[in-house]
């Protein structure tokens, strides 16, 4: 089978795609966030994954979360896979600062608002640029 | 500096040594859920680990999920680093159950409810003899 987005990620912007994963982009200004979705057919959560595409994908979290917090300005990051209402393997990578809307608690299913059109687009550009940058250390390729 | 688990990891029962991390329990009967705490000093999230220790700590998180799956009855298992309320890198490996106390939400802080204590020996006692069975697959060690 043909891997194919389920449509609460389709509808994500495209950042770039990895050797395993699509980048999309989480359209919340209250957080930088980013999704890691690995091009495999029927996967809903890591257990699905051979244990070469689950250290590859540890690969490109590592890329991933390094590039975020380059960018943006954080005291942690938060990894997780979680998948309850969108049963396809989707690993959200975001950066949290103390006092954020929802810290110190979770941000699912909290706070939440959109991007001002020009600052998505250019959000999505400067991460994108930064991950082309960072594919060049050949340990994360 | 030598590894020290931080006081709020250092009250949960310990079930086992891994190479890299130790697996901790999670007293809440609600979800079957535990932790790897990677012995690594001073290391808040993944950013701060070595990429072979990431790699390591995918193997043993592969070995974990897998192993709670073939334990518990579940629908989706959620893996996650948080670390806002305590930043020593700690990765929640847990079972979910369509209809289960927060479903299909995230389960922190919501519902908790610790086990009978004979309960809870012999839950810990039989999640470290599966990771003991599993940890002779030598992918994973």
């Amino acid at each position: 089978m043909v891997f194919e987005l389920v449509p609460a990620l389709a509808k994500k912007d495209h950042i770039i795609d990895l050797k395993l994963s699509t980048v999309l982009f989480e359209d919340n200004k209250l957080y930088p966030w980013v999704f890691l979705v690995p091009r495999r057919e029927g996967v809903k959560n890591m257990t699905y994954l051979s244990l070469e595409d689950r250290l590859q994908l540890m690969r490109e979290i590592a890329l991933v979360e390094t590039v975020m917090t380059t960018l943006f300005t954080h005291d942690q990051t938060n990894v997780a896979m979680i998948g309850n209402k969108t049963p396809q393997l989707h690993v959200h990578v975001l950066c949290r600062t103390k006092g954020d809307a929802d810290w110190p608690g979770t941000v699912w299913g909290h706070h939440s608002e959109p991007y001002p059109a020009d600052e998505k687009v250019q959000t999505i550009a400067k991460i994108k640029a930064a991950i082309e940058a960072a594919l060049r250390n050949p340990a994360y390729v």
